[in-house]
This record gives structure tokens, C-alpha cells and sequence, in this order.
């Protein structure tokens, strides 16, 4: 199959290496007749002047930062905002629609459909933000006692007790011990608490990696097509370029060294030096669990380039299939004989994610080894400009790397929580594969892990010709009438990447399973007038 | 008083504004012996590649972002590196030191010091985290009667009652509700929650208007000198240009429109374009409250010059003199008439600050006024990437912004709680500058509001060779020896910026108030020796 860059990846990829003049709005104001008319000589200026010309703000489109108009998140774009004005209406009037609600199915935001947090790490949480009722008795028949217990000991590792206090710039230090010990107990190879850096949620330690590396547009930072939008906006932000490599949708979004290679080349060939290889796995859109040995072809091609790999491992609790298991990159890496100086690795973790989804608790953090020190020093840095990241993230994020133990009086129900949710996620995903599966024109692979359905939906030509009339992406369009039919809420392959002319949606697993029945009736009988409409 | 740029802050003022070449370790691996060559003819490039040779590591301190190398942040640097040294000396053997404990006086971090956290906001907030108990017997027992019903009001604003869920990515809208009515209560003019961003802390805040408005070293920010390290970090880690204006230090820090125009004509003379001035009021590191009518011409300059007005009112909650009353800009620009339409104004809050001192839960928000619809969606962009701030975080920022009233069950202790810290702080402030003041050769200012002093010390000329015999600042040169000899950490005036040829430190007024005279005693002890010691 020959790959392509689609539209908007083309313009990460491909970028004008020029400094562009900039207009600013002082000197328009204070500026000359002659500087004027030497001003509105050219186009970009014009483009400026004009937006100027709009509004007397001096902050104009035409004259912010460009890289963050160029910048893109689908996950909250264009549908998500339709979607709320949807709600709106539904609101003052019930009959608006022909649904009654509309279903987010377009973010990993398991708790907003309903999932109960795990009773566990809520009682130690609002325990640790009200410690004056620990020794008070009414506490003891409020919560379980291990929980009591574990709030006392997480106390003790905070400074002077105060979960108010600004931390570490890690993080607390007694926390990063347990994630540590954590780590450890998950791969079998020793884990520095020195090497984790606590943040609000993993979103944050991407972009501080982006900042530690981009220097300017002719660096690149490797992507999987498809991808988490965090990593395409993230790259545009900091000026970079993506530089993509395609997963392969017929071997089960399989990535192929072969690729990177001609990939790699390609960015060289185009003066562009490759930093970084981003990788998620479980894999976000696409749900694929990567295979041990394909793991360690990864790690041996970054060595092998002086490529830092970036290991996105949030969903490394979320498989769903017998035949995978999660491997960390660094468990792979030190397996194969790679100790900590010789390969720049930095693993992302989120409380987010997993069977927990506490994504309010913007809890995260990314293990980073395989730097100097005086490149840590950097690092540091800059996670002190922000100061620390949130306490209660925190301690949560050492909670779900140390979770109640067999014995533990609340182990009987953590364990039927976790299992509860994880193995009803097991069953949507299957379901909702099938019913994906059963539509015309339409495949789907299976979600081995994370969160997500990526459908391919071969669209008719008519359906393309009436996106195109309506100035839309085709995979949009679907998603735009999914919406309007059903209140179904998923987000269109473009957002993600896709090989060009091919068109899919990402939509999550995560619905409550009596849900499940509906939204298969709604999507199927949706499609089923979509294809009889535009059928060629 | 002439006025000369600093050397730390020339290098962010004055920019080559060249296009330097960028060393690809990959490049580097596979480069021709002819492209070495000429690589390690040109001095920067050398640098590298000795950084390179240093290290088998694709990333050296030589190729990461200059930005991040640039970037310096005083209020966690050298000296509390130190500081952590000496703790874990005095960990392992308490006779190590001729004190028994580090005093953090380096950094607005109230808990550390031993601050308690205000009783209502932390019984709403553990309620919230864990909502299960509210309808249990036992909770009626251990939480006021109003912060549970308040924890009921905010699970009722919250989609689903989902404390666990991303958030909308500017806040909740319930909790924006409150907070834009507490600014209305504050100010007497309306505020749209529409206009509420909710933020982990100020300084994300702080970074998404600098990712806005600098496009490249050619945009300049104006701020204070002396400032708060995070616009200086900020401005540096996202390219731009810091233009300094002077704080006239005897006229108790004085903020003169006559220096701001000439610090304008100065930058606009070197190309660059200033784009918005930060005011922080009241000031860090300066205390100082800004008068209403020096507020108004303030604004009337930014209104002339077309600059975005930033004002960082972290500090609102805390002033210390009756003389003085916080304004907000806003206020103040809508009192001379100024609508939303006619100056573009961010005002930056946080709940680190105030009474509340609730640094560890990263809560803070912006208002953002004056911007057009298209730009004020492309700063909506910005903060979707991160999805969303921590929800604890974002019910605290509503909490302070609305806290009890009379009548309410938890008035009285509230009340007392908060005036029991503000008239402490009052009595600190007022204490230490007084004993600062006695100090030979020593003159500090008033903290009429914020959490810090800032004395100014004249430093004998053999105090001044001997810190340069060290390669030491001689402020960090005091500072070391203050901290060797009585555990008290504070930070030196050149983190902040000050006339060149004068040195100062930055000291908070944080020490728990039975501290406050062996504070005194040892500071007062260790000036007199060093004075002297190097006495001219």
C-alpha cells in the first residue's frame, strides 16, 4: 500500500524553513504612511492588517503566536463543541432531538459515563485532605481501616504533614518511593524514585519532553499514524516537525521496522534531524498491544539511531484479550542487556487511565532514565518553574501503583471493583467491535487494550461528494450525521491521522454496559440510512 | 538613579536574532569526515559536539533547547539545593551544624512553615472526594452542617456528580458560576463565567498568554524589576524578550509611567515589540500595594501603547497596612470606562496564596477580558490539550472566591481561622522589617501586602571581592553564609532582578510567629559577624 501524508499532517511535516515577518501592533499604530504602504505590500501582511482591521484589540489571529494557530486537538474539537450546543438545546427542549442525551463516546473520561471511582483510593484520598478527622472514633465506621492506616503513613512521608504545601518539583519524595517500589514489583528490574517525576496527569510530562527537545522546526519527534492528537499539538506548539510512521491496519495496527527505516530516511533526506520516537501501548486510537519481541526491534532500532524513545504506557492496566500482556519498554530494554546509560527512555504513566479513570485528578507521572545528569538538571527545571504538581494527583498516582494488598481489609472489594469494571470493559469492547464489524463496509480491529474502537468505514463516493459540498472531511461528515441522528459523540480519523483516502472514527468503549444494547441499535440502524442514502 | 539591565537579564534583552545551526546526533553518527570537518570549524558547534564526546547519550546539555538552558528559576536554585544538603546532613547527625532545622523563608509556601489549612475548605473538599459518606449518619458528627451542604451544591454542578471526570477545559461551569459572582461581589462590575479559565496554579495560566503572545525573541513582555521568577523563566522558555521596567525602590517601590515609556522607546529602538505588561500587585518580591490612581494611569498607558495587560493579584487576600486596599485592574479600568471591548486585561488568581496558603492543590484560575471571540477560542485550543485542571483544585478556587457568610454554621471559625492568619502575618511583616531595618548598612521597605521582604543590604567592598574570589553574586555570597550559619533560606535579590550594583534578598514573612524571634536573634547574630568580618 503506498502511504502518503494526509493534508494536515503535511503541514507539520512539511514547513517553510523562512522567518516570517512579524506585524506588531504598536508599530501599526504608531506607524508611518510610507511604513503603511510599504506594509500592505505583501500578502502575509495583508492577511494581518486585515484581521486588524476587524477588531481595535492590538491581539488579532493575524498576530499571535502562529504555531498556535497551527495547532489542533480533535479530541475536543469541532464535533465535541456541536455537541454541547446539542445539549443546550436538549435542555430548554426535550423533544429538540430525536434522542434524549447525548453519549460522549469521543474521550477516555470513563467516570463522566458513569464508572464508579474504586472506594479504596477515595477514602484515602479525602482522608489526606481532612487528616483532623483521622483519631477522631465516628471515622473508624465511616472508613475501612486500612485506609485509615494508609493515610497515616502517607502523612508521614509528607514534610510536616501538610498535603497543602507545595512539594518536591518530583513530587513527594516518600510517594515516589512506593511508585518506585511499584514499578519494580510490575517489571522485575530496580526503579529510582530519583528517576520519577510527578505531574498533573501525563499531558504535562509530554510537554515538558517536547521542550527539553525540540529546538526548532528541523527537529523531529516520530509519531504513529494513527495518533493521540496530545502529540501532534504538543509538536506544533514547541515548533517541531512530526515526523509520522504508519501502523499497519491489516496486521492489526502492527508497526514495522521497515517503516521507520524509510520513514527516518525520508525526514533525513529533508534536513530534518529525528530526536524522539513516540510510542503507545497499548495503542491510542487503535487499541493494539504491542508483542514482546516487536517491543525489543523498537528499543535496538532507538539505539541504534540515537532516537530517545517516549513510551506513552497509560493504559498498560487496559488488555482485554488472553493472548497479550502489557511489557514496559524499560522492562524489554533492561531484559535485553540495556542498563540505564545506555538508552534515553522516559515511560508516561496517568491516573487517568487503567481501571481507576480518575481523570479529574490530573495525576501522572513519567519515569525518566537514561539522561545525564546534567540533562536531569534541565529537566528539573523545569518541573520547578510550576513548582510541584497537585497533592491529592500525587498521592492518588502512588495509590494506583500500590494498591491494596491480600489481608488488606479492603482488598475483597478493591479486587471486585477493579475486576468488576476492567472485565465489563473486556465485554463492550467485544460487542461493540461485532456490531462495528456487522456494518456494511465497514472493519474494524479488535481492541486488545485501552479504550478505543478505530473503525475503517469505507464511505461511498456520493457520501465523499456531499462532504466535499459541504466543505467537510468525509469522515467528519459521518461523524457530524451520527451526531445529529443518534447523540452518539465520536471523533473523525482525521483528528488522529489515517492513510489518505481511507476514512475511520475513534470511539470509546466506555458507555455503561446497559447502554451497550442501545448504542448498537443506534449506530447500526444510523449507518444502515447513511449507506441507504448515499449507497453508489 | 542611572539604570543599567542587569547581566542575567541583558542576555534575555539582547538577542542575537540569527538563526544559529543545530547539531542532529544522528547526523552526527553518520557524518562524512568532510561534514565534520567542517562542523568543528565554527565555535558553537565545537561546544556541542565536546558536550557530545562527553557522553555516549543522543542528548547532551549542547542539544537540547537553548530555551530551557536560558531559562532560570531562583526561587528553587542553588541555594535550596544546598538547603536539602544540609537537611539530610542534619538527618544523619543533628550536631553536624550549628543549628537544628532548615527555615524555608525562600518560597510563599505557608503550610510548609506550619500554616493550617482553613477548616470549611478542607471539609468540602474531602466530602467531595469521596461523596459516599455524605448521606451517612456518622458524617453528620465529624463535618459542619454547611460544608456538606455545600459538598451537595458542588456534586449537583458537577455533569453526573463525577468528581473523577475531565472537566469542561475551561472549569466546571457551576464553579466558574460562583467564581465570577465572588469578582462581581469583589468589584461592583460584572464578570461572565464565560471568561474564567480554571488552572492548576497561576503559572499554567501564566504560560498559556506567553505561549499566546510571543512569536519570537522579537516580542517583548514588559515586567518589574525586581520581578517574580516565572515571567522571567516563562518568558525565556518560550523565546521571548523580558523588557524590564524599574520599581523606584525609595519611593517604597514605586511603579513611574515616565520609566515605562522610556523603557518602551528603549526596546522599540532595538526592533523588539512589546506586547503586554505584567504588573504584580500586590508585589513579589516588593510588597508593595499600588495606589488607585498610579493603577489608572496604567492602564491608560497599556490602552495608549496597545499592550495586554497581565495582572497577577495572587496576592488580593493579603494586605497588611491600613493605608491600602487592593483594587483589581479590572475594577479599575471599568471605573474609567473601559468596557470589555477596549483593553485586552488577564487577571491571574491562585489559591497558593491569601490566607489560604493551599499551594498543594494547584488551584488557581484567569480571567481573560478583551480579546476577540477568534482569539479567545484559540486560547480555549490551548487549554484543551491539557484537558482540564485538577477538579480538587478547581472546587478550592470557588471555595475562596466564596467562602462562608454570616449565619453559615462554619462563619464564626472560618472567620476566626482567617483573621487569626492575616493579623499573624500582619505582626510578622511588620516584626521582621523592623529588625531588618536595625541592621547596619540594611534598609527594607514595608510589606504592605504579599508574603515577603525585600532588603536592601549594602555590602562592604571586601564582602564583594570575597564572593568574587568564590565566583559567587555577592547577594548568593551573604545568602550561603546566612544559611551555613543559622539554617534560614532565602533567596538572592539577582533570582529577581535589581539595580545593578545593589544587592538584596528576598525573605518571607512565613515562619510560624513563635519563630519569628529566634529568627531575629540569628539573623541579626550572623549580620553582625559578617559585618564584622568584612566590615571595609
Amino acid at each position: 500500500m503506498r502511504r502518503f501524508v494526509s493534508g494536515r499532517l503535511r503541514s507539520l511535516v512539511v514547513h517553510s524553513l523562512q522567518n516570517k515577518q512579524q506585524i506588531c501592533p504598536q508599530q501599526q499604530q504608531h506607524s508611518s504612511p510610507f511604513l503603511s504602504r510599504f506594509l500592505s505590500s505583501t500578502p502575509i501582511l495583508d492577511f494581518a492588517s486585515s484581521m486588524a482591521d476587524k477588531s481595535s484589540s492590538p491581539v488579532t489571529v493575524g498576530n499571535i503566536n502562529p504555531k498556535v494557530v497551527k495547532c489542533e486537538y480533535a479530541v475536543r474539537g469541532e464535533i465535541v463543541i456541536l455537541a454541547g450546543k446539542i445539549q443546550d438545546e436538549l435542555k430548554a427542549n426535550p423533544d429538540s432531538h430525536p434522542f434524549d442525551e447525548i453519549l460522549y463516546c469521543n474521550i477516555g473520561n470513563p467516570q463522566s459515563l458513569g464508572q464508579q471511582p474504586i472506594t479504596y483510593f477515595r477514602e484515602v484520598l479525602a482522608l489526606c485532605d481532612h487528616p483532623s478527622i483521622l483519631d477522631k472514633s465516628e471515622t473508624q465506621g465511616l472508613f475501612s481501616a486500612d485506609s485509615i492506616e494508609r493515610a497515616w503513613e502517607i502523612l508521614d512521608q509528607i514534610p510536616g504533614r501538610a498535603t497543602g504545601a507545595y512539594s518536591h518539583s518530583q513530587g513527594i519524595k516518600g510517594l515516589r518511593d512506593t511508585i518506585a517500589a511499584g514499578i519494580e514489583a510490575r517489571d522485575g528490574y530496580p526503579a529510582d524514585p530519583n528517576d520519577i517525576f510527578l505531574t498533573d496527569g501525563a499531558s504535562p510530562a509530554v510537554h515538558m519532553m517536547m521542550t527539553l527537545l525540540i529546538r526548532s522546526e528541523k527537529d523531529g519527534i516520530f509519531c504513529p499514524i494513527p495518533q493521540y492528537p496530545l502529540y501532534s499539538a504538543s509538536i506544533a506548539l514547541h515548533g517541531g516537525t512530526l515526523v509520522p510512521y504508519y501502523l499497519d491496519e491489516a496486521s492489526g495496527w502492527g508497526l514495522e521496522i521497515s517503516e521507520l527505516k524509510k520513514q527516518l530516511e525520508d525526514a533525513k533526506s529533508k534536513g530534518v534531524c529525528v530526536r524522539a520516537l513516540v510510542v503507545i501501548n497499548p495503542g491510542n486510537p487503535t487499541g493494539q498491544v504491542l508483542a514482546e519481541d516487536n517491543q525489543r526491534a523498537i528499543v535496538e532500532f532507538c539505539k541504534q539511531e540515537g532516537l530517545v524513545l517516549l513510551a506513552d504506557e497509560v493504559y498498560q492496566e487496559n488488555i482485554y484479550v488472553p493472548d497479550k500482556e502489557f511489557h514496559s519498554f524499560k522492562k524489554v530494554a533492561r531484559s535485553m542487556g540495556y542498563g540505564d546509560k545506555d538508552i534515553p527512555l522516559v515511560s508516561f504513566q496517568s491516573v487517568s487511565k487503567g481501571y481507576y479513570g480518575e481523570c479529574g485528578k490530573r495525576g501522572g507521572y513519567m519515569e525518566v532514565t537514561g539522561f545525564s545528569a546534567e540533562v536531569r538538571e534541565q529537566i528539573y527545571k523545569m518541573a520547578s518553574v510550576n513548582l510541584c504538581s497537585n497533592i491529592s494527583g500525587q498521592i492518588l498516582a502512588s495509590l494506583v501503583m500500590s494498591p491494596p494488598k491480600v489481608g488488606d481489609e479492603s482488598y475483597e472489594l478493591y479486587l471486585s471493583e477493579k475486576d468488576g469494571i476492567l472485565s465489563s470493559l473486556k465485554r463492550r469492547a467485544k460487542t461493540l467491535e461485532e456490531a462495528l464489524n456487522s456494518l456494511e463496509g465497514v472493519t474494524c480491529n479488535r481492541a486488545e487494550g485501552a479504550m478505543y474502537l478505530f473503525p475503517c468505514i469505507n464511505l461511498p463516493q456520493k457520501a465523499i461528494k456531499a462532504a466535499e459540498a459541504e466543505k467537510t472531511a468525509p469522515d467528519a461528515f459521518y461523524c457530524k450525521r451520527l451526531l445529529n441522528a443518534t447523540g452518539i459523540v465520536v471523533v473523525p480519523g482525521s483528528g488522529f491521522g489515517q492513510v489518505p483516502g481511507t476514512w475511520h472514527f475513534r470511539c470509546t468503549i466506555l458507555p455503561q454496559e446497559d447502554k451497550i444494547p442501545a448504542v448498537v441499535n443506534h449506530l447500526t440502524e444510523f449507518h444502515k440510512k447513511f449507506m441507504d442514502e448515499f449507497r453508489d
